[in-house]
């Protein structure tokens, strides 16, 4: 009684290891189901390895499952990974086949191997099947949960295995039925509002829509997200190079990865590169990788600091010229960013292809000219009233008008070209783009200081 | 015939012109029915503003709404734009009430004004009860087209109507029905396969589910996918404070809802604020919007700059810290960018509040250490080698390790002090965080630097 008038005062986290401690599995699973899916991923995030470790040993596997659906991939994977290979099954196997394989396929292969030696030799096929597929084609989007019809049977039979199966089944499951013939390979589809109007001893052949939509097990992202776009399916089978029934896919699975897809992109395009991180990741795991990004940028940033180099003495001549170095970098990095961005996502909606590169630059330098023009005014003058020199605020501002075309040019073309060469626009397109602009705008600032040092020099 | 044999060797683009030019509507219709969804929106961003009028005045009402239901928001509200308002208007009646106020919502108000005044009343002020709503509201995702199931009725009389609008029904609504009392209150729902197992001349009172969930029409999108994850509906009926049921909304425009978000907080990240931008949109549009951002960036560009203007002194003493200037800068920006990103996304996920500042600024304090040793470490390196001065690689050295540690305090916590004061962390965050770590990294390298001015000149 006395635990339980002190849980009022314990924050959500405090009580799921207070109640885990206890070894009271009913009580913690109760709490659990009393917080919003939000709360509980929420409460697990401020648990530490082992206390997850106790809390998800204490939950029958089946508890565990329903978290574990409820958190995002990355972090019911991390749970995975502290776990027991055989916790880990255990609670796996409650789990359809596609989420256990979409939850198996982020786990460094060691483990993942591990855990599925636990499982049943049967579901760990399923799983290895499925793990074949990539991420994003339909194979790996679909699941095997469905309901499979014999075109040999009545529409009354139909039902029947509807009804019997009704309480396994989600709404998900029992939009259509998928009418198979004895080889397995699909032959029709039974709209579930069809049923409603034939005779129950109508046989499934001749009530079912031919010929359905089917997509093949290789199709991509784009494919089915096309797909989807122009009709209104909410599910379409999924079968192999034969014409076997594999799976179906549904339009949420499609939404979901569209809407991971760009997550990943944001995420890579700041650097944060390998995989998602949440700051319950053990530390050496974040650093290492946000240091792989980071050691690929700082030698870029030798290059661009070699310009300088090579023009020490102007700037130590017109020391005022090192005052506007770091505007020229940063406001050509924001410039030539922006343009990345419209780019990306253009190449994300299908407006332009890899080879429209000049199309692009040419749209681009109208908007470089107008921006070029407007920043260049106001950082000339910016450079001309720092020392009352005329010729400094032209040379900044010269050279950052000069630079921001030259940074949207970059920009709007360079997702393009990297897309084109087979590499990931999302992860190379910036570092490229500093780069680039930052050597330009140094060169371009000093190069054309060191033409007019002697307007420059105040003696 | 010489004109089909001409097609062969056109552009999509093209051929939809002379399709147009020619006003050859029905051949233009299946032209554009033969284009994937991808290629429709492809070949319609390749047309100028004069050709997408053209296009979409041949094309009648039901096909040019059937194309701009394919496109994404930004692109058909950009062609709506174009068109004049009676036109427009015969398009927009052609589509569900829901898609008609999410276009006109993203139309400067003069312009959806013009429109739904040539809109028929009834479906104006449908679609103004709509606009009521904001975007990412149950309100403003919910779909009017609904099945309505009286609750006075028979199962047999449910089963008829859904026969009658079978037609004009998609499979998204027909998967429940929804049982109202006279008043248009909800009082239950029937899931269609239900209607499978019992007797036609039961009444739709004694086999509806009572109490179904429901969803007030001010409820956020955040509430919303907390539902959708936690429990299997595929729809979830929209009442308001009366209990009246106003519509319903389905888990793909949550999930939909969702995708945008993300992309969204990926264009404001980078630059492109005030709505999306494509580059078909007119280039005053784009790049005022653009500029709107860059100018608040170079303001807070002057301030950094204003560090180095006070270390002027020192910085032409010993010149060689200007190589260094912008490496410092750069990778600092980066570290931090990393911390922002992570910190958004557990933002999102929920799995920090924004309260929790110590909490994400401990979390990135050992990561800080660590990245901030390893980049100190190399660009020190770089320092000593660059003169042989091992001062001046210790001077660079240690302002990069303090300012990384720096860069990842803010990047982590920025994103919460800024949504805690109300702002939009995607536009905010980043160039608060330049700019802090931008004076931050020359005051360090500066200060350090004129305490041991000595030590640095190379006499």
């Amino acid at each position: 009684m006395n635990d339980t008038t002190a849980a009022i005062d314990r924050r959500p986290w405090e009580q799921l290891v207070a109640l885990a401690e206890a070894g009271d599995e009913p009580a913690l699973d109760v709490y659990l189901s009393s917080l919003s899916s939000t709360d509980q991923a929420y409460a697990i995030a401020h648990l530490d390895e082992d206390e997850v470790e106790l809390v998800l040993q204490t939950l029958a596997p089946e508890h565990a499952a329903d978290l574990l659906g409820l958190l995002s991939e990355t972090q019911a994977t991390g749970i995975l990974a502290i776990l027991e290979p055989e916790s880990a099954a255990a609670i796996l196997q409650q789990l359809p086949t596609d989420e256990q394989a979409d939850l198996l396929g982020e786990l460094p292969e060691t483990q993942s191997d591990a855990i599925l030696e636990s499982l049943p030799a049967e579901e760990a096929n399923e799983v290895r099947a499925l793990f074949a597929y990539d991420d994003d084609v339909a194979g790996g989007l679909m699941t095997y949960d469905l309901l499979r019809v014999a075109v040999a049977s009545t529409i009354g039979a139909a039902i029947r295995l509807i009804g019997e199966n009704l309480e396994e089944l989600s709404d998900d499951d029992i939009r259509y039925g998928y009418v198979v013939d004895e080889a397995g390979r699909l032959v029709g589809v039974l709209p579930m509002q069809n049923l409603l109007f034939v005779k129950r001893a109508t046989l499934v052949a001749d009530s079912m829509i031919l010929n359905p939509m089917t997509v093949r097990d290789d199709a991509s992202l784009v494919e089915l997200a096309e797909i989807f776009d122009s009709h209104s399916f909410l599910g379409i089978p999924v079968v192999d190079q034969q014409g076997i029934l594999r799976g179906v896919v549904h339009r949420e699975s499609v939404d979901q990865a569209e809407g991971q897809a760009a997550e990943s992109d944001y995420l890579k395009s700041q650097g944060i590169v390998g995989g998602e991180e949440l700051r319950t990741m053990p530390v050496s795991l974040r650093s290492r990788r946000r240091l792989s990004w980071l050691s690929v940028n700082v030698l870029l940033n030798f290059g661009a600091a070699g310009v300088i180099a090579v023009f020490q003495d102007t700037l130590q001549s017109v020391i005022a010229l090192a005052v506007f170095l770091p505007i020229i970098s940063d406001m050509s990095g924001c410039s030539g960013n922006q343009a990345v961005a419209v780019s990306m996502r253009e190449l994300s909606l299908g407006l332009i292809r890899t080879g429209e590169v000049l199309r692009v630059w040419l749209q681009e330098l109208s908007v470089g000219l107008i921006n070029g023009l407007a920043l260049g005014v106001l950082v000339g003058l910016a450079g001309y009233f720092y020392q009352g020199n005329i010729w400094l605020g032209l040379v900044v501002g010269v050279a950052l008008f000069a630079n921001t075309i030259v940074a949207v040019s970059i920009g709007g073309t360079v997702p393009l070209i990297v897309k084109r060469l087979g590499f990931d626009p999302a992860i190379a397109s910036g570092p490229l783009l500093t780069t680039i602009t930052d050597m330009c705008g140094f060169f371009l600032v000093l190069g054309i200081a060191s033409q007019m040092l002697d307007k420059l020099v105040v003696s």
